[in-house]
Order: C-alpha cells, then structure tokens, then sequence
C-alpha cells in the first residue's frame, strides 16, 4: 500500500495536541497534498486519530520514508515502532455547521450538540474549533432548553453509576473562592453518618488548585470506575479525581480549551457539573456558592440566575438541586495551592490548635445541609450531627479510611522555596483580591506544582504593623519565585490595608 | 548567563505557530517551571518571539542543553545556529481581559482594540485567543462604533500610503462567489482612463482563489510599498498582494484563524476590508456585493445591512463608500481556482472568441461606475468608456504594462490530473450551489495549487444530454483528484438538473 508510512515514536511531547512528523519530501505528502498544520487522519489497526502535520526539512532527524509521531498521538494509536498506519484526508467535521450557527448566535438543538461532542471526543474538532464553540456559548450565550440538551448529551457520552440506592449525595462548589476545600470535610463527615457521597472531583481550571489536586496530595486520586465503587462500598464515599473516570468525557476537551482562554459560561458550567452528577449517579446535589466582588461569582443577582439555571436544569434531567450561597469576599483557610491547602483541611479534621475556623465553619455548614436532605432527616439537625461527627474524631477517622481505600495515605510536604511578603504601611487588612492573590500561587507554579502557592498569614479585619509579613509564597524552584513575587511587588493591591489613623 | 541556551534550527516548519524544542532535563525548563505547551518569550540580540514549547525526551535529537526552533521562529529572530537566546516567562497580555469582556457580550472602546492588535502583532495572543476574538466578533457582534474603532487601529497599526491626489479609486469585492474575477479587468480598465487605482488584493481567506492567487498565476504579486509605488507612478495601476505590505499587519493574523474557522463577522469584514482601502490612500471605494442564496450575502436584506455599515464606516473614517449589488446566484465565468480563473480574465481582455461573457458584463458594470465616481465625470457615460477601452484592446494593453511592471506576465498552465464529472440524467441545468462547488475546488488543490479547480463546461440555463460533461475537475495530484471526485460524487446537488419533461 502506497499510502502507508513506517512509524516511530518523536519523543516530542506536545502535551494533548497530537501531532504527525513527515519528511518534506515524503510520497504521501505530495500525492495527497499534505502541508504544514494540514489536519491528518492517522489509522493503525482498529484505532485512528486525527493530528496536526509538521513538516522536518531534509537532511534533520527523520528519514524521509518514515512518520514520527508526538507522545500524545503515538500512545492514543498505541503504536509500536515501525508499525505501518496509513494516512488520509479526514471527513470534514459535521458539527461545524453547528459551532457556526451558535457564533452567529443560533440556537442548537439537541441533536447538535450531539454532533459536537462526538467530534470533540474523535477529536475531528482542531483546538481553534473548540475555542469557537467556548466563546459563542460564552457569558449567558446558552438559554435553558440548550442548557439541558447540552447538560443530556454530555451525560450520554459517557458511563452513568448506578447505586441502586433511594438517595445518593453530591455536592459541588462554584469555584473562584481560593483556599476553599470543604468538600474532603465534608465528604467525611456525610460518610461518617452513613450515606452514600461518591465525589468526583476535578483539577483546576483556571484556579490555583481544584479539589482533585488538593486530595492528590494526601492520597490517590486517578481511580477507575470499579475501583470507586469499591472504595464507596467499604466507606460510603470517596474524593477521587472525575478525568480519570469516563463520566462526562467531553469535558475534560472542554476544560482543556477553557483554561488557557480563561472564561465563563454559565450554560457551559451547569451542563459541565450536572453531566458528572447525573453520571455519578447522585440524587441529590448541594451546590455552594461563593459570592464576592471578586469571586466566580460576583452578585447577588449573579448568584440568584446561576442557581435558578442549576435548578431548573437539574430538574429538567431528573435531579434534585439545592443552592448553598456563601460569603465569597475573601479566601478560606491560609492555604492556596494543592498541599497548602491540604494542610488547611488536615488541621481542621484533626482539631489542630490554629486550625482554620472559617474553613471548619463552612464545612459544618455544608455538611449539616446535605444531611438535611437526606431522604428521613429531621430538617434543622444536620448541622448539630455535622459537628458531633467532626468534633469526636469520627469524620477523621472516616477521611483516613477514605484515603487508606484509595490506595494511601500521604502527609503533605512543604515547598523548599519561601518568601514572605511584609506590609508597606501599617494599618488593618480590609480586602483581599481573590483574582490577585489567586494569580500570584499560579504564578508560583500551582497546581502544577503541588507544594507551590500562597500562604496567608493575616486575615480580613486584622492589624498589621509596617514592614510585618502578610503572606508567603511557596515555589519549587527559584525561577517560579521569583516571577510570582515580581507579579506581587506591582500588584500591591491584592491585599488592601487600610491606614491606621487611630 | 544561566537563563540562555544555545540555539540550533529545528527545521520542523510548524506553518505560522512558533515553537520552541527543548529536552526534557534542560535546566531552564526546571528552574522557570516551564512544561509542554507552556507559552515562552525568546530573546535574541534585539528580537524576540513568543514561542509554544515542546519538550523532547531524552535519547532523541536534541542535545540536553540546547533549544531548537521550528522554521518561522528561526526566521522570526533571524537567528545563526550557536546563538544564545533568553527564555522567559511572558509578561500575561493585557488584551485578555479585552476579549473576555467582549465574549461575553460587552462593547470594546478604541483602546481595546488597540491592545488586542498590539498583543496581536507581537505574538502575544495565543491561536486561541485570537480564535476566541474573531467568534466574540462574528455576526453583528460588533456595533458600528466598535467597528469604526476596530478599522482605526487596524489602519494605525500599519502604513498608509499618500498619492497627493485629490482622487485614488479603489474596488473591492465581498466574497463568496466562485470565479468572479473582475478585479484585474476593472483594474486594466480604469487605469487605462487615466486614474489612479492602486489595487491591493488577498489571498483567499475561506474561498478556492483570492484575487491575489490568480493574478500570481499571471505576474509577481508579493511587492512592497516602494515596488507598488513605482508600478502605480508608471502604470497608474497595479494588482498587488496587500500581505506584502505592511499597510494592515494585523488582518492577516486575523485571516489565519479566520480560515480555518471559516466564518463571517460583518465588523471583522468591514474593518479588513476599509482598514486597507484608507492604508492605501484611496479616496473612493466601489463595493462589489454579490448577493444569492449561496454567495455571502444571501439576502437584499443582508447586503443592505452590510452595505450600510460599510457606508457608514467608511464615512466615519473620510472614505467615500459607494455600494454595487450583482447577482450571486452562480459562479462567474467557467474557472474556479487561481489559473483556471486567469484563463477566464484573459480571455475577456483578448476579445477571445468564447470568453466569459458573465465575466465581462461584470468588469464592465463596475468599471463603469468607477469612472462615473471620479471628480468631473460625467455620470452615467463610465460605462461606454469601459467598454471602448476594453474594446480597442486598451485595457489589455494596459494589463500586460501593469504585468510587465510588476515583474513580468506568464501565460497560466494547465493542471495534469483532470476528470470529467458528467450528467446522470437529461435535463436543464437550473443551478449551481456556490459553497458546494467552491469546495469540490478546494479539495482538489485550489488555492495551494495554482493549477487545481474546477472548470464549468455547461451555463446554468442550457440543456443537458445524460452522460455528458458537466464540469472537471483539475488537481496536480492523483490523490487529490481523487478526493476531490469522492466529495462530488457523493455531493451531486452542487448542480441542479431539472428532467427535462418537454
């Protein structure tokens, strides 16, 4: 066969972008009228993939017979060197059409979305289509009814978990409030009073750290779905990691295209936790969420249309959705970055001396209102019950035995590169950016890196004197230091101190 | 210095997107943090990019501490192999939060466009982002003050070229229909009158051939400013490609995403579109609008909204703007694709038995009014004038002037690999859909090759016997012809029999 190449593995990671490497003077090049980034379809035996053509010069690294393939694309076909796959025009994308419509600001039906997330999934969509389809659905750019088909496809993709059980419990946070890692609490304490709580979790998107990434840090978190369920059926819940699942499969595309472009959508957001609840199996889903100037979501007004589209969406799919609004005005806890915020929840678990209070409150909090939904409860006596299993030791007695069933557990580190930030003025500390300081622990190297990020050492309401350290930044390396204190040097702002006139 | 590397080319050609190759235990990597797809400035000497990483594993090509480039980021800093190049994080763009508050919805000011072409223009701007501005922008996303801001920057970012003439006539068709090449007639024509018409085209952004693709075929295109001057001094007219000058960089970044994206935004278009026609120092711009169901303009109401923004920019911004409606319900002439297409347009200025004569009562409407557009013209004689200088051999004259001037005329070839698409019933050709077969031209070559199309044997209007000849297809490859065909076969509602019943 003409239109086959001998390959071998590049060695050149291109992280999830799979990319094919040809000669410039490759036969099939010519016959088929393949150019630089032309999208290519690669089969090798029972699988395809569809990549990104670079083109290598004569007389450089690859023999002019012969296909390189980046790590990505190379473990998708799993190939072996000098296996033979054949290359090809792929079909044009059919739900282009649809990406299209919605730029223009059309209405999809259901069975557009269909489209587009099968070829998300073929990947027949390059990064560009994927970046059109984030943007036009944008904002509030998806109405309820596209909401929902969405939120049914996304679900449709991929497996559904089925307990066999009246009520499953699940709780999810709207993210942007840095340091708020309630759900390892809580999923402790509910498991502790005997329900039933598989949480899924994801990584960071565009924060600092998400509850994924947190809990890595402590124990296993890539499990399959049998493995979940052995860990729920010995513990009554887990904190795992939702990727490494195939729940809503599609998302993890849509996560990979929305973190760099860093924006949302509400239709986007719904569809992205409700598909993963409704997947997980849950019946009854707790949704907090913080509202602050500058967290994820920033009004009362934000808030009530972002809960009222959860609601109704969850209903239309057959869930039983409930808001938990929460003061989103500044971080929770000290820590900001995977172990840093690990540490937090270690302490509160474990009634550390200095643990810290608002993130053990808003844990009870949460925590007490799923047990009030729970099929049989008394209304109101959750969050005494909350606070009985956590101050007896019983929900840190069951998040060990969670992190034991997922494989170990594992006592967080600290970062080798510190640096403390002081105060310029003296005066009380009356705001915190949560973008900012969010930023600086990326910039630190969260969540990449896992001991990087932010410590705060003062909170909102306090004094500080002049020249007094306000926070610390952690780093792995000194380059990472360095870039996120020159960030924090000229954006002083992310810490507001108010001068002591008094 | 320990931030610098040694630099080798990769001669791995990445098309627009610069890259950078570094191994995997490259210290500059551990130290800065830096991961595959991490974006990273490049410094050298007085240049500097910002590149996407690749890492490579050990045991592969490149040496542990060196950095390899791909071919346009080579060339980007005009780098010698052994140079030491500067890695570093890039400072986050400031036009981010620009597209963020466009995407959801929001109005840009003149500052923000003129951040997002900034950040465009030094590569700041991943594909991405870019892809997210041109969806944030599509449709009628933007308004008419946005578009006016957009068309400024545009035009500011680059040069604008002064004739110290009281009239410089300009032309410009808005796409979408196959074939329709009246621009180096038009061209021909009016300056053989005597005006000035210093015409820049581009190449095809989503269509089979751009005016600049097929004038290539026939003369050097790729002029800067000074050559452009010196064709238009002498000739007092030319065909250029407006991607050689810098008259307005950042649309053809724009283009590049636009393309693969392949839609429409009337603020993007008409900002492309005026932003160069003010750069080229035209005074007078006529707006060819062909208008059918499957042109670009679909509908009267489409190209009165379309032509009323590019009236009203055009005021905005000291241009006079006049508006020609034709008729977009089928391909012009018989050639679709860059060579194909040139044949058509010079059989037109040859008075060639058989040519076009679609194409020529085109070039001569527009010619027409163009001539009635310049100062002291008396209306309504433009179109005589055209026909006599088109008539007499004037313009063909005048054409192969501008040819000689700008480089030298080629007479335009044919493709070797052709096949005849024939009819499967008798009947009447009662239409062609433009997108369907403009695609059939694609994917046999066109634009990349000059020599692919499509070429059209029967008009829409005359009968048909089954089994005769319909249209071919040319391709410079045997697998690109053979696409091609695959594509038509399964679509053959790109022409529309009628049985003929009589």
């Amino acid at each position: 066969m003409t239109d086959t190449l001998a390959m071998l593995p590049s060695g050149i990671d291109t992280y999830r972008q799979p990319v094919v490497y040809m000669h410039e003077d490759c036969h099939i090049c010519r016959s088929e009228g393949f150019a630089a980034e032309t999208r290519i379809r690669v089969d090798l035996r029972d699988r395809w993939i569809i990549a990104t053509l670079n083109v290598v010069a004569r007389g450089q690294w690859l023999a002019v017979e012969k296909a390189a393939l980046s790590v990505s694309a190379w473990e998708a076909l799993k190939a072996q060197a000098g296996d033979r796959a054949r290359f090809s025009h792929p079909e044009p994308p059919v739900s282009s059409s649809a990406i299209r419509a919605k730029a223009y600001g059309g209405r999809l039906k259901r069975e557009d979305f269909a489209a587009i997330i099968r070829d998300t999934l073929d990947n027949r969509l390059s990064d560009l289509d994927l970046a059109a389809f984030i943007t036009a659905s944008a904002g509030n750019r998806l109405d309820e009814g596209e909401t929902v088909a969405l939120t049914r496809e996304m679900q449709a993709a991929g497996e559904t978990l089925d307990w066999g059980s009246e009520a499953v419990l699940d709780k999810h946070c709207v993210g942007g409030l840095p340091g708020n890692r309630t759900t390892p609490i809580v999923v402790a304490i509910v498991a502790a009073a005997g329900h039933l709580i598989p949480k899924t979790s994801s990584r960071a998107i565009t924060s600092p750290a998400g509850t994924a990434d947190t809990m890595e840090v402590m124990a296993p978190v890539a499990l399959d779905a049998a493995a979940l369920r052995k860990v729920v059926e010995a513990e009554g819940g887990c904190v795992v990691w939702g990727g490494g699942l195939n729940l809503s499969p599609a998302d993890d595309h849509f996560i990979r295209i929305e973190r760099p472009l860093d924006f949302d959508s509400t239709g986007q957001l719904v569809a992205s936790v409700l598909s993963k609840k409704a997947a997980v199996g849950a019946t009854d889903v707790l949704i907090d969420m913080p509202v602050g100037p500058t967290a994820k979501v920033r009004s009362a007004q934000a808030a009530a249309s972002l809960g009222s589209r959860l609601s109704s969406v969850g209903q239309a799919i057959g869930l039983r959705v409930a808001i938990h609004e929460s003061d989103g005005t500044a971080p929770v806890g000290r820590g900001i970055g995977p172990a840093l915020e690990a540490a937090d929840v270690l302490a509160v678990l474990r009634r550390a001396p200095g643990a810290p209070t608002d993130l053990r409150e808003r844990a009870l909090d949460l925590a007490g209102r799923l047990l009030d939904l729970a099929p049989g409860a008394e209304s109101g006596e959750g969050r005494a019950q909350a606070e009985t299993l956590l101050d007896t030791g019983a929900a840190e007695a069951k998040f060990l035995a969670i992190c034991a069933a997922q494989g170990g557990f594992h006592e967080p580190g600290e970062a080798p590169q510190r640096i403390a930030m002081t105060a310029g003025v003296s005066g009380y500390l009356t705001a915190i950016d949560n973008r900012l300081i969010a930023r600086i622990a990326k910039l630190a190297g969260a969540p990449r890196q896992q001991r990087a990020g932010v410590r705060l050492l003062v909170r909102v309401g306090e004094g500080v004197e002049k020249g007094q350290p306000l926070y610390e930044i952690h780093a792995e390396t000194t380059g990472e230091l360095a870039y996120a204190r020159v960030y924090a040097e000229a954006h002083i702002g992310a810490l507001t101190l108010s001068e002591d006139t008094a």
